[in-house]
């Protein structure tokens, strides 16, 4: 006897992983939904049934994939915390493999819940390296503040204007948001 | 004799056209584009030979629905111009038609260009509006930094984080790069 809950993370196993070896031999574009059932042994109307449809599986699939494997290196202050998380998360997702991820989020996803995980993210990592900022005693801006100040513009670009968007246009950003910061602290 | 760029653009309007007509009538989902192409009196190959397939197709529509129809209004002054501009554009692209139409831009868009449409129609808005507080004397962020500072938090909260997204929250953008802007010049 096995648990329904463990048939069910097993089959979710199985079909994520389908779906990356499949991406990675034949192509995203290749991928249909009986070819993912194969790979992964499961029936095509299992995956209907618990996904929908192939954009709602790949959107689950890319969010797996940008969620972050580690928590942001500490540098000793807030300044060099955020350039540097900044510029990986840059780096990350401007990256062909970080597009293709976004887009996939973004498509399969009716109600908007894979999207605002992906956000989510981004706000953990802040919220540990500005929790780390006042532990040291450091002033600090509240999150919402750096994901209007920094992730927006970041994610924005990469989406819809990726001219000049570079590490240092990360950095200038977080810059611009702590003078800001301190500005208003007097 | 019909000029080739003649019968291109009746080709052009007539598929755009069908895809509205039939996006209110059957719904977005239910398109396809033997559907399509039967309402809009041309053959399938037509439209895959020039959008590829119904994604791209249904990202053309989407950015011609999201060109702004008329120029900024003017209420006299930059700070009312940008609120009452930023309120309106997060009125259009926070509604339901508004979300479906960013995400179908974005979608049918493997080389980015449409998602580079729907910026460059935001920055011009923008640049008119920085254009008439220039010619009334008044100091003015460039448009690099209202994009930042103003559409991109609001397009990005659209996407992934739209909890607390309203009026206020656009017109707060808004006071806050002018004020930035006043301080870094005074």
């Amino acid at each position: 006897m096995v648990r329904p809950g463990g048939r069910s993370a097993r089959v979710q196993a199985s079909v994520h992983t389908a779906v990356r070896e499949l991406e990675s031999e034949v192509g995203r574009d290749a991928l249909t939904v009986p070819l993912v059932a194969q790979r992964a042994g499961v029936t095509p109307s299992t995956i209907y049934r618990r996904w929908g449809d192939l954009n709602e599986l790949l959107s689950d699939v890319a969010v797996e994939r940008l969620r972050p494997e580690t928590t942001p290196r500490e540098h000793g202050d807030l300044p060099s915390d955020l350039a540097a998380w900044a510029e990986q998360f840059l780096d990350e997702m401007a990256s062909p493999t970080g597009r293709a991820y976004i887009r996939d989020a973004l498509l399969g996803d009716p109600d908007g819940g894979n999207a605002g995980r992906c956000s989510a993210y981004a706000a953990e990592q802040i919220d540990v390296i500005v929790g780390r900022a006042k532990d040291r005693g450091e002033d600090t801006p509240d999150v919402e503040t750096l994901i209007d100040g920094v992730v927006a513009p970041l994610m924005y670009r990469i989406l819809f204007r990726p001219d000049g968007l570079d590490a240092d246009y990360a950095r200038d950003l977080v810059t611009g948001v702590l003078e800001r910061g301190a500005a208003a602290n007097g």
